[in-house]
């Protein structure tokens, strides 16, 4: 993995001439792990400048974390990192220094404007560093890979032993206690269990409810192992369902394989998203479907690209995506299907193993 | 609740006018639940107006979730926020508008000031509702209370359990379906279980490693119920205890103790870390306390005050903070000793009832 990493570093400094870039910051958590190896959770922060210069910057709660795990020279330093890295940016005389709009605070900012010497600038740089992240490597891919696995089967653990009349956030607990044991980190999101109209909600947090019989079940669900996500959504129904539960789950199902169809190198995020927006149309059920058809992941459980309908991206080889589409009807309920999938050189591989059959629980 | 939340509004954008603001918008996730009872954990966002104007920004996967729980007027906008806010500014004339910033991204801020009226201007503000949010209500107190009852119930549970061998990560999974089980909607920060020389890294996130005869263990965990945060760690001790862990724990719990009988209404942030820090000075391991003695928790983990030898907030009463000295040896291992504490009239109530004996594991 070392090696590895060292690449993504070269690479990463090798953009900063093109950019009209001295160096670049790095404290976004995902982005250091991608360019350094440090898994701590806290924030430290990197810079690392043209031709071949690089710095960590940690506290001394992670001094001993970072000399284990991170690839180039650590600084340990007591207090706030910033003003570490200004004093740094000032001997070694870097000008136009790269900070990560998207993620730095304003206050973060701030002080780079009010700190640096005169000579030098803070300039906004959008993203760099995930722009390379959206292309997995084999490693990476294998990684995610071993999240959806140990999903999956969390999923299966769980579920088999579901009887009607259990509490949404203890078949949360159980999803969750299943896949740690399995080797993941933690989920990669608040796992959603929600039942009946409750379902239509999008993001809804697990509650005490009880999952009772004529109950639609959504479960969203995802891992986080060796650092990368997985991501899954699957429903349930206890009891035995109606025309319309049955009729709704159909389509949406049908739009989830029409998106999956049509990913492919070259073609477009918005297309993707518009293969599963046109069979729900056809049913009448576009209205309901109100988030866009999924997300790239990885380091995080929302990267780049976004696959809504006006999102320009073209898929690459390599890319590991989200496909989700849903439909929220209030009253009614929810229905979504969700896989996690690589974009390949001629379509794409469905990552995760997990049955798409409404899956019925009977008491 | 609802009256207190529209209590909490009130008192924030009465605090505009002495800012000179017309308005302050705000978008971290634990500063809108505060003001506006919205549980969902995607980035919505709120503007309030002086004197009394307010309005909840959220996307269409929020729509009913809003309704059920935000106590003002609610629109549903397509796409990000932020523009429709400005466009709400721009239509109501507000031309100073305050915003987080130590929240905000650096994207935030650009967008505001290259789109709002030639007017306007987006003025930074530093912790306005994280101020008003330091000292708890009855019912916060009582919330974060039932988050330690529940924190400390899942420890004894889990560790009621363990045996000799057990791996870190099995532990942690354990400690976390316990507190689930309880009624927590999830740990309140990566729980956190090291044995032998790992309990040196402050922050150790949980491996296969087993649990073996000898192994000093650290466990640092915290639940997250009905939104509000608990922190607690202790230690095991796997077999039976030699001289030099029975001394440093002593030290250790020594200054937990000292720093604990320094809390009351009046006294610095600083003062309460020196008390701890002074301790272990006296027993030659000051330089091993890398990090400060704790910190306000309430619905985000961390929150202000630090309290941190040069912290100087003074404390008052209805404050929630922990106390968390801890000495970390490279080659030996790490001892920390953290309760969650409410600041009263006289001192302090120590809320966490878990026994602070080194909990001895024998096989």
């Amino acid at each position: 993995m070392s090696l590895e990493i060292e690449n993504r570093r070269a690479a990463v400094v090798a953009e900063l001439p093109g950019r009209k870039l001295d160096a670049l910051i790095v404290g976004n958590g995902a982005n250091l792990r991608y360019l350094t190896g440090f898994t701590g959770s806290s924030p430290p922060a990197w810079i690392g400048w043209w031709p071949d210069g690089a710095l960590f910057f940690t506290d001394p709660r992670y001094t001993i974390q970072s000399k284990q795990e991170v690839s180039c020279r650590v600084r340990v330093s007591k207090g706030p990192l910033l003003p570490a890295i200004v004093k740094e940016a000032g001997r070694r005389k870097l000008r136009r220094i790269g900070f990560e709009r998207s993620r730095i605070t304003y206050d973060g900012y701030d002080f780079l404007r009010s700190n640096l010497p005169a000579r030098s600038s803070p300039e906004p740089v959008a993203g760099l560093v995930e722009q390379r992240r959206m292309v997995k490597s084999e490693s990476e891919i294998a990684a995610i890979r071993k999240s959806v696995e140990t999903n999956s089967r969390a999923f299966e653990q769980a579920v088999a032993h579901v009887k009607p009349g259990v509490r949404e956030n203890d078949l949360a607990a159980e999803l969750e206690y299943r896949m740690r044991r399995l080797g993941a980190e933690k989920p990669s999101f608040e796992t959603l269990v929600a039942g009946g109209v409750r379902s239509a909600l999008p993001h809804a947090q697990p509650t005490s409810a009880r999952l009772d019989a004529g109950s639609l079940v959504i479960v969203d669900m995802g891992a986080m192992q060796d650092g990368y996500a997985s991501d899954m959504t699957r429903m349930l129904f206890i009891g035995r369902p109606g025309a319309k539960v049955k009729h709704t789950y159909r389509a949406v199902l049908e739009a989830q394989l029409a998106a999956l169809a049509a990913v492919r190198p070259g073609i477009s995020a918005g297309a993707v998203d518009r293969a599963a927006r046109s069979v729900l149309k056809a049913h009448g059920l576009d209205k309901a479907f109100v988030h866009s058809t999924g997300h790239g992941l990885g380091l995080e459980i929302h990267e780049p690209p976004r696959l809504g309908k006006r999102d320009k991206t073209r898929l690459q080889k390599g890319m590991a995506i989200t496909i989700e589409p849903g439909v929220y009807l209030e009253g009614f309920g929810g229905i979504r299907i969700e896989d996690t999938v690589i974009v390949t050189e001629t379509g794409c591989e469905v990552l995760t193993p997990t049955s798409k059959e409404l899956r019925v629980i009977e008491g």
